[in-house]
Parts: structure tokens; C-alpha cells; sequence
């Protein structure tokens, strides 16, 4: 096991009805700047629930966050904050809305310059607004992390950040609000969720027994759940497992003292940048590539993962973890995600597209660093 | 899955050499109060570490805290706190030194009245002096939660305290200072992780398969990496795995949101007032006699746990069940824990003593809270 340090203050609300606390989280001398994003909260109730709860503090409202929450919606929320004296922010919704809200906090407090720094040069957040949640969405963990990413439509990108200073101050999980989601939302939040894992378990060993089996008992969850929640939208146990699954795969915990790979959410991030797929759609597209292609330095715990996550225990090793890759295919398409370029309608160009991009990243990608240019490639043509 | 809140402020800090960053750790402003039990770490070298990274601060030395830590000894530690201008107390040693600062912290600052009322009439403690802590000794989780056992050797007592005021400010974890444990100690604490978790799983079902496969995580880890501990001390990824395990058995994460048992520990509690023996050596005396006396209200964990943790699939209902109570027992007895009272040396009125004891409880035990005299009674006649 590697040294590791880990503090994660956030405080959890998890269950039916916590919402109606969200009046003695935020100190009332506080304004506060409720941020969502198209509106489905007010087909919910989740907005009124959450107005109902603040009847006692002065709340100015954001809204329009987009999937993929971009740089210039957030600077005009920047703006907003500025003028009328903001002084807590909550995020209702999803990863993006809460994510946008994490940029928000951290920009309205940027003394250094330009806030894009933040995301393009990696400049420092030492500070940053107090925020909370009421989170809609099982998928990304935001609500338990100290992570955003934001895009810029204009220069074609998508960037990452994280600073302790924008951990949320409580997050507020209802299983009830997602009863309403979309399939779509619901299965991206599934295969989001599950390649979290993947990303810190797909590696090489590192002596961490502990990790390896929390980070199994996350996936199997994840199978059992996601196939029930979806046959079964208003099954509140279900609901509540998928939630809560979500936010411990990317909460910090079970990538304690290991390597971590996440070559395939940076691959990801770039077909999104490019062609506007949703994040976990991009995900279950690449990932069953780049087990394919990191098969051998992967053996091990792919050979474990066969095991102890599929039951794969006969055939030879090249043929449990063959096995092993297609279960995991399997799996996605089993929820209903699509797991092919093609099927979004993407000619193999994007391969070359992809690729090039991957190429001029000053490092390489995954936990070996050797994925650049040319292994993205190989990833993408074994996907279209 | 029931309703929860979590908030674990606790900054860890693991992996060897960590203790050096302990300057950083305190505020130079506040004299320190290093609090220590009967010496071991003057001989193990981790006196020396602490020393040497506070060199820059004013600390005073307080030695002498007992296994079972005692109110009187706690309360000459407040005296000197008091009397010395005190601001921060570090624990270096195990569980009980730890538990003893956490209630030296609470009643140093205490102005209700006797700090005895903590523990014995549970008076919230609203604020508490900082504590950090060097963790040498893998077993209570203490390092990670807001909980402290504290005993009064005049009254005979052993009693409980918790509150959110007390989670230490860091704890440093540094499987290196685990190698020269005596393999008693070691032992102690790999049994009292493990029966951590049986606590927090072996109740009934709660539709948390996620929690119960946290919990099945830790207890297989400590069940493949305990012998090689004792086999190898100086094991230093088995003594890290162990010493994570044993956080995570009981820094609340695993018990969000499921019905929690405790039965086992406050007999065992009782049987430490009594006769003096090591908490941990109780708990493998009564676990064994808890999981047969409750066998059939806990019926359908207990098949889950001989499938999951053992591996036990065939065979009738009952027979499954034996076998996994036999398997418990087994592990205890592999790592050389004694699991009778006889082999203490304890006779059989003890089942009286202890019963008597447990009956004067002004609640009964357990997740069915149907555990008082009787059913305590009938547990130890068991395990004579």
C-alpha cells in the first residue's frame, strides 16, 4: 500500500425527506444563490420542496447550467454573485449543476486573474464560497468530492480542477427525487458510476487487499441494482443503492494507497469535447477498448476482477479475461448503453480525430503513463 | 436502507515516515499535552519520532494511561491541562491512550457540573480541547470516530461516551510502529476489528447490499492478512492492511443506513469490570454464544456471512449456520485467541455474575433489544 493522506468533511443527508433540514444547513445571514440547470426540478417537486425549506432566507436564483457545464454560464453566475453580495450556494441537481456550482465558488473568489486558469493553467483555489446540494442524479459522486470539470464551447475543451476549498458543506441525497429521471440520465449514472471504480481498481496490484474488495463490493452492487431500478424506476431501495453506490465510487475512499488509471475518462472527455455524446456514453465506449489494449499489464487484475466480479473461474487466462471484457460490455448494454462510435452515428475518422487530440497532452495517459497518440488509436478502432 | 447522516472530519495520514509531518500538524501557538500508556513507545522509537517533529513546540508529557483507561488517572490529566494553560493534547499509543485524551479533552472544557455525568448520566459535551493522534495499536478505530470507553476501577464501571467534538483534528497511521507490538496486542486488535464489523452486519437484512459487502470486505481482509501478521511481523503490508482494516471497521461508514447489534460488547464490557480480562479476549468469549443464542433472528445474515465470508454453500439451513459460528470460533482459536471463560480461568457461576449485571441495564441488548438477563445467561452458559 502506498502512504495516502485523506480528509473528507462533507456532511451527508441521505434518505427520504431530508430535505425539509436545508433550512438549518445555510446560515440564514447568508444569501444564498440557488443554482440548477433546465428546470426538471420544478417537475419534481424538488424545487418546491427546496424554496419550501428556504422560506426564512433570501435566495436569488441561477438556472440554465448545462450538461456539460460551461465556462461562460458559469462566469455570468460569477457576476451575479459579485453584485448582489452572495454568500452561500447551493447546487440542486445533478453532477454538472453541482459541478458548475464548485467553479462558481472558487471564481467568485479568484484574485490571480483570469478565473479560466483555474481549469487550463491548474492555478491554486485557496478559497472559495461556501456551497451545499440537494443532489437529483446518482452518478459523478461531486456531491462527496472535491472535484469539478467545466467546459468551454468556444475553444473546444474540457477541463478538470479540485481544491478542498470547494468540498460541499453537506450534500443532501433523497433516493425519492430520482424516481422521476430519464432512463438515460438513470443508465449514464450507473456506467458513470461503475467506471469510477474501474478507474481505481483496472490497475496493478499494490498489496491493498482492503481497496480491491470495496471497490468490488461497489460493482457487484452496481449490477444487482441497476438492472432492478431500471425495471422498477419508483423502487425506493433500489434508488437508494444506486445513490449511494454512486457517491462512494468517487468519494475518495477506495483509491486510498493504489494507482489510479482514469485513460479512459480523459479519452472520454475528448469525444465529448468533439462530438457532444453525454460523459458515460463516451465512457462505455472506451473502456471495454482500452481493457483490450492494456490486457497485459492489466493481468492480474483482470484475472481478479474475472473472479470475483463475473464468477469467471475456468478457461485459460487470456480466455478469462477475453470473458471478462465482454461481461463488461455485457453489462452496459444490459442497462441500455450503447457501447460503439457507430451507433452514434460516428465514422471510424473519429479514431484519427481522437487520437490526435490525446497526442498533444503534455503527459501520457493511465497509471503505466503510456497511453498517448498511438494506443488511443488502437483503443478507438477496436470501438467504432 | 434507513435513513443517516455522516460527517468524518478526521484527517488520516498513513504510511511510513508520516509522523515527521506532526510539527505541521499543530498550531505552534498551543502547548501540547503528549499523553502516553506504560512506556512501549520509548522503546520502539515512536517516543522519539514524536519528539523530534515537535521539537519547535512547548509539550508537556503525561505517561500512565492503563488499558481500560481511568476516570482518575483522566482526571490528573485535566488538572495539569487546566493548571498548565494546555491547547492541544496528542494521543500516542493505542485505543485506551486515545479514548483517555478524548475524555480529558471533553471534561477539560466541561462546565455542567462532575465530568463523571458524561459518561454515567450521557450529558452532551458541546465542546472539547483539539486532539490529534499517533495510532500505534490496530483495533478500537478510535483514530477515525467520535466514540471513547472510559473505566472507574471504584465503582466498577466501564461506560461509554461519543460526541462530534472529539474526532481527532488528524491520526497519523504508520504500520511501522505496529511491528514491534507483543503478538497479544496484535491479536487483541485483529479480533476486536473483526468483531467491529460482525456488530454493525450480523443483524438483520436492511436492503444495504452495499453495506454488507463493506462489511464482508473487512472481515475477509483480516481473515487472510491476520496470520500473515503473526506469522511475519515485520510484514509491513500485512501490518498495513491490518491497520487500515481496523479503521475502517469502525470509523461509521459501514453502519450508514443498517440496524447495529453491540450486544456482544457490552456483556463483554461486563466481563472486563469484573474480572480484568482484555476487551478484545471477551468479545471472542461471547460472539460465538451471541450468534447461537440469536441464531434464528439472525438467520438470514448469518446464511449470507457462511456463503460470503466462508464459502459455506451446502448443507442444510442449519447446518450452514453451525458451521459459520464454528468457522467464527475457529479463526479466533487460528490466530491464538482462547474463547472460553475456563481457559481464563473464570468458573461457571460467572454466567450468573455477568447476567445479574446485564439485567440491571436499564435497556436490553441488541438490534431486537431483547437481550437482558436471561438471554445473557443462557449466551455464557455457552462459552464456560
Amino acid at each position: 500500500m502506498m502512504n495516502f493522506e485523506y480528509c473528507n468533511p462533507v456532511r451527508i443527508l441521505f434518505g427520504k425527506g431530508e430535505i425539509t433540514k436545508l433550512g438549518e444547513l445555510i446560515d440564514k445571514s447568508l444569501r444564498v444563490m440557488m443554482i440548477y440547470g433546465g428546470g426538471s426540478i420544478k417537475k419534481n417537486s424538488v424545487y418546491d420542496q427546496v424554496i419550501k425549506a428556504l422560506s426564512n432566507h433570501t435566495v436569488t436564483e441561477f438556472s440554465g447550467i448545462e450538461p456539460n457545464p460551461q465556462y461562460d454560464t458559469c462566469m455570468k453566475a460569477v457576476d451575479i454573485v459579485k453584485n448582489d453580495g452572495i454568500g452561500f450556494l447551493l447546487a440542486v441537481g445533478g453532477g454538472s449543476v453541482l459541478d458548475a456550482t464548485k467553479f462558481i465558488a472558487a471564481a467568485a473568489l479568484y484574485k490571480d486573474g483570469d478565473p479560466w486558469d483555474i481549469l487550463l493553467k491548474q492555478t491554486p483555489v485557496k478559497e472559495a464560497l461556501p456551497l451545499g446540494d440537494v443532489m437529483t442524479l446518482p452518478a459523478t459522486g461531486s456531491e462527496m468530492n472535491p472535484g469539478s470539470v467545466i467546459s468551454r464551447v468556444e475553444t473546444n475543451q474540457k477541463l478538470f480542477f479540485g481544491s478542498p476549498a470547494v468540498y460541499p458543506k453537506f450534500s443532501i441525497l433523497d433516493p425519492e427525487t430520482t424516481f422521476t429521471l430519464p432512463p438515460r440520465q438513470t443508465i449514464n449514472g450507473i456506467v458513470d458510476a461503475y467506471i469510477h471504480v474501474v478507474e481505481q481498481y483496472l490497475t496493478f496490484p499494490a498489496n491493498a487487499p482492503l481497496q480491491d474488495r470495496l471497490c468490488e463490493s461497489i460493482m457487484l452492487t452496481l449490477i444487482e441494482e441497476g438492472p432492478r431500478v431500471l425495471k422498477d424506476p419508483n423502487n425506493y431501495d433500489a434508488r437508494a443503492n444506486i445513490m449511494w453506490a454512486a457517491t462512494c465510487a468517487l468519494n475518495g475512499f477506495i483509491s486510498l494507497g493504489v494507482p489510479q488509471d482514469w485513460a479512459t475518462h480523459l479519452i472520454g472527455h475528448e469525444i465529448t469535447a468533439e462530438y457532444g455524446l453525454d460523459h458515460a456514453q463516451t465512457l462505455a465506449i472506451v473502456l471495454p477498448g482500452t481493457m483490450q489494449v492494456q490486457r497485459d499489464k492489466k493481468k492480474e487484475k483482470l484475472l481478479q476482477y474475472a473472479e470475483r466480479v463475473f464468477g469467471i473461474t475456468s478457461g485459460s487466462e487470456d480466455k478469462r479475461i477475453d470473458a471478462a471484457i465482454a461481461r463488461t460490455e455485457e453489462f452496459f448494454r444490459s442497462v441500455g448503453q450503447k457501447t460503439k462510435l457507430s451507433e452514434y452515428d460516428i465514422g471510424p475518422e473519429a479514431c484519427d480525430v481522437i487520437a490526435k487530440r490525446i497526442g498533444m497532452f503534455p503527459f501520457k495517459l493511465g497509471e503505466q503513463q503510456d497511453i498517448g497518440e498511438e494506443k488511443t488509436r488502437e483503443v478507438l478502432k477496436l470501438r467504432v
